[in-house]
């Protein structure tokens, strides 16, 4: 056994029951010097959007060969396939592993990182029991391939090789530009209430930008304490992103936004 | 000191104040090698019902001589008894090491695996301070005793040996059947809403069987995915018992059924 | 790197989002033998003082040289110092080290025990990137920097030493006597609703104090179950403080306090 690996675990089970317990344990069955994070369990129920954001926001935060599971999965039982993918440069040394239902929960991360290799995950030498849960694949499937994974055992031997461009996809719409404005959505929506929209920093000059709605026109500051509590603003935020934000407040209650709503921001002339 | 053991953790404290941080503290004082995995902390104040189910259900998921500590303590400082127990066919490698309060919380585990041994917690050499607050010896006296335990304590050490039949026991009613009925209760109920009745599922034939509600004849299916999203389903859940549930939606506000409430459910001709 | 070394993670970030998992992997990518515990993320957003008295009230439950990272961080990105701590009685054997925004949230672990050393934090040598977001030091600076100090680097080595007595403080006033009563405030109200006081367990004799508001005079009890559910009692709680609670019920709801309202108590002619 390797020690030193870290699986992390992403899903919309809550902390109210056991579920998450279980995988841990299910984990700790085949490897107990298996380091667990949790990612977050707080994905609102079946919000395979919301689960792809925080997979694909956290991802470059670990290191090389970490295993991410994330299981939000309302296919579950279904003939929706199984998947583990490595990606990066190397599958000597993956920037990670993916495991996962095929669902398009990974597609934020498959946006960002040469995929190495995919397979179906049909190997139930490397489940928990051949006869699954039709119901609870994270315990019974997904955390065991994963904790194998983690010990030493190579992707191919955990199911068949398949093609990258038969994954199922969840990709939001392009950001498209004009001279003077830059149109995205909002992707995301973190507990602070501020909005993450699709425009990346690096299409924008830092604090030079405005977001206009209704009668109000927010302008691009560099951090929160350039304003006032209670004034909005748009900023970078810590993914990378376009934000809009309250300083000390909750743009999502005051602007009544959702995911997937355009955001159009306007550009120095 | 043995590393690679686990200590599982179950409460009513939530996430919000420091208790639970303050228990793992506790264990970390006496073995910074022990790993610790959450159950969950967010059994309802006082809910000795739902931290009976929570235990009962994951113990099976974890690997032989795991400690279980289990604090949902409505008689905290009072004089019911603080015990210790293995559980299992072998002394030697027990499935399981429960830490509990006795107040009927490890009822249902010891429903599932023969007792091996159990002792009442009257040894402070082996508590955080030999003076335990009165109010939390989740700190005081279980997390450290647990992590004893984890770390190759014998589990007579802890305490004197006190009879199985003396422990208190939170027992529920027991299936009836008729020719073509089961009549079981509400166990427990997830954060999905999902509805776990006590009918197990080695007695039902796989989908073959209805629950009759009001006017609604409730069908069993295998998976969720047999049936669209908001149709009512009763299948086998992933802890082994029938549930009740509504494909992508939630049963408990649907129905608006609680904890001990009587399920039928009624078995082909 | 040296094994066995915890840090310790306090935040208002929630569970909901992945930041709190970043900062895990922040820590992870730098030593992956770290073990990390959770002592809230549940802070309400912005509020200091909640988080000042988790942080004092958890630190003595952990071993020598435990890392404590604490972020509740209204003034991120403006010029507040970032800073780490020494506290105890031997820079070779700390009570604990402190890794936080200086704005006043380690105030009361500093009101107990004597300062060893203290730093700015400014080496960005020690931090994830030289240029950290705006928004998110806990990922970028405290969360790395923890990482290092907990595998051995020098406190020294991590930024420019400061004085104590410029460090923000948060001191709530302090407890005032009379021939025949003291005089505190609520200082933190935990999640079963029990208002817990400044008033410390030494200043008092046991069960010989009563609290008295409106109509009602509530007894000091030495514990939960020596009075019927439904009661109100004052107790020394589990924390050294006088509490106030309801026996199996929520003193908050009943009495609607909050944090810094006055309590009084009388004692015995």
């Amino acid at each position: 056994m390797r020690s030193g690996r870290i699986i992390t675990l992403l899903t919309d089970f809550g902390l109210q029951d056991g579920y998450v317990g279980m995988m841990k344990g299910a984990i700790a069955q085949i490897n107990p010097t298996i380091s667990i994070i949790d990612l977050t369990h707080h994905i609102p129920p079946q919000d395979i959007a919301q689960a792809r954001f925080v997979l694909l926001s956290s991802v470059p935060y670990f290191a090389p060969g970490t295993v991410h599971v994330a299981v939000v999965d309302p296919g579950v039982g279904s003939d929706r396939r199984s998947i583990a993918i490595a990606v990066g440069e190397s599958l000597d040394q993956p920037v990670a592993y993916l495991v996962a239902p095929d669902n398009g929960l990974v597609s934020g991360v498959l946006a960002q990182f040469p995929i190495l290799a995919t397979v179906e995950l049909n190997q139930p030498h490397y489940w928990r029991t051949p006869d699954p849960s039709s119901t609870f694949h994270g315990r019974d499937i997904f955390a065991p391939v994963a904790a194998h994974l983690a010990s030493g055992v190579p992707l191919s031997q955990l199911g068949t090789a398949i093609a990258p461009d038969s994954l199922q996809r969840l990709d939001l719409p392009p950001v498209t530009r004009t001279a003077h404005t830059l149109q995205g959505c909002i992707q995301a929506i973190d507990h602070f209430g501020n909005l993450i929209t699709t425009i990346p920093a690096q299409s924008v000059s830092p604090g030079a930008w405005t977001v206009a709605w209704t009668e109000q026109v927010i302008s691009a500051v560099k951090t929160y304490s350039d304003r006032p509590p209670g004034t909005p603003v748009t900023l970078i935020g810590s993914h990378g992103w376009v934000e809009i934000a309250i300083v000390n407040g909750n743009a999502q209650q005051t602007f009544k936004l959702k995911v997937g709503d355009t955001v159009e921001i306007r550009l120095p002339s």
